[in-house]
C-alpha cells in the first residue's frame, strides 16, 4: 500500500476491538519514532511503552478517560526529556563520536552551535516546548508506519501529563508525557466515527504556491 | 521500499544536487502533509511552495543561508494560521458539516469542545504554539512520504522567520512560518554528511517499556 493509500485509509479511531499487534508489527512501528529526525538528530524524547489492562486501566481512571486507553492494544507515550539540555548535547556528541569513530574534540564547533541555540531559546520551559515539536515530528513518522501496516493509531492530546507522568514513575526517569497515541484495531461496528469522510481542506486551499 | 528501509536511507541532506524532484512525486509528498491528521482535524496550519531559484536566492541571502536552500529542487515551508483560533475553529465545523452532508448545529457540541481547549491555551500565543507542534507532525509524515520515494529532505529550523515571511509575504496571508524543508537530491560527493553513520540511541536506550 502506498503512503498516500495509508493516509486515506488511517483515521484516529475512537474504538477499538482489543486485537494485539502482533510484536514484530509494533517494534517496526517504534522502531519508525527512534528513526525519525530531530533537530541536531539531539532526539529529547523517549517512547514509554504500556500494554498491561491493568496499567491502562489505571491510566484510564486517572489521566485520560478515552475509551481507546482501556481498548487499545498498546499504548505509546511520547514524553521529553525534563533534564538540562547542555548535559543532554554532551551525551549526544559523545554517542556521536562513538558511533562514528571520530574524536569527540572534532565535534566541538557542532557542540558549542548546539549549546548557542539553547542559549537563544532563552529558558527551560522554552527547551522543553521544542524538545516537544520533536516528539511530534517522531509521531508524525510513527503514525505514517502504523497506516503502512494496516495498524490504527489514535493519537491523543486530552489527558492529564502530571496525573499520567505520576501513575507511570515518569518523573523519576526525567521524562514528561506531552501526546499518547494508542495502537490497535477499529471496532467498525461501535466507533461513530468508522466510515466517516475524512475532513481535510482541498489541495489548492492547503498549498499556497509562489514563484 | 519498506519505511523503515527508507528511514535508514534518509538523513539530513546538507548539499543537494540542484535537480528537479518530478511534479508527480512532489504532488505526493505535498499532498501527505495535507492528510496528515492534527488535533480535532483543525490542521491550523498551510504548506507554501517555492520553487523559483529567484526567490530562493533572495530567501538564502537574507532568512536562510544554508545552501539546501539554494540548490534544492523545491522549499516547503510550514506555516501556521495566525488569525483567531476560534473563528478557524468554526471554518473547520462549517467544512465538516459540507464534507458530511449534516446540519452544522449536530457538531456544536463538537465546536464547543474544541473551543473550551482553546480557552483552555489561555493566549493566542499558546494556541499558535499547539499549531507549531501539528504542523510538525505534517512535517514527519510529509518526510516520510519524502523517503519513501527517495528524494532527500533537509529539515531547517535554523532561519529568520520574521525575514522570511517578509519576504514571501506571508503575513498578508495570515500565516506564520514555523519550519522550512528543502527537497532534492543528495550531492554525494560534496556532502560531509553522505555516508556517515546515522546517530540514534539503541532501542533499548529510546523505549523505556513498562508493564
Amino acid at each position: 500500500m502506498s503512503l498516500t493509500d495509508a493516509l486515506h485509509w488511517r483515521y484516529a479511531a475512537k474504538r477499538l476491538n482489543g486485537e494485539q499487534v502482533p510484536e514484530e508489527t509494533l517494534e517496526r512501528i517504534m522502531d519508525a519514532a527512534r528513526l525519525a529526525p530531530s533537530s541536531f538528530g539531539l532526539h529529547p524524547w523517549s517512547l514509554v511503552h504500556v500494554r498491561s489492562p491493568e496499567l491502562r486501566a489505571r491510566l484510564h481512571e486517572t489521566a485520560a478517560p478515552q475509551p481507546q486507553v482501556l481498548e487499545c492494544s498498546d499504548l505509546l507515550v511520547f514524553a521529553v526529556h525534563d533534564r538540562d539540555f547542555k548535559a543532554q548535547v554532551d551525551d549526544h556528541v559523545a554517542h556521536m563520536a562513538r558511533t562514528r569513530e571520530v574524536d569527540e574534540s572534532s565535534l566541538d564547533g557542532f557542540r558549542n552551535m548546539i549549546k548557542a541555540v539553547m542559549d537563544q531559546k532563552g529558558t527551560h520551559e522554552a527547551c522543553l516546548e521544542w524538545a516537544a515539536r520533536q516528539a511530534y515530528i517522531g509521531m508524525g513518522v510513527a503514525l505514517s508506519a502504523a497506516a503502512l501496516e494496516k495498524v490504527d493509531a489514535s493519537p491523543m492530546e486530552g489527558f492529564y501529563p502530571e496525573t499520567l507522568d505520576e501513575a507511570l514513575g515518569l518523573r523519576d526517569k526525567g521524562l514528561k508525557s506531552v501526546v499518547i497515541m494508542a495502537l490497535g484495531y477499529r471496532d467498525t461496528e461501535r466507533d461513530q466515527g468508522a466510515g466517516r469522510a475524512k475532513v481535510r481542506r482541498a489541495g489548492e486551499d492547503f498549498v499556497v504556491r509562489l514563484p
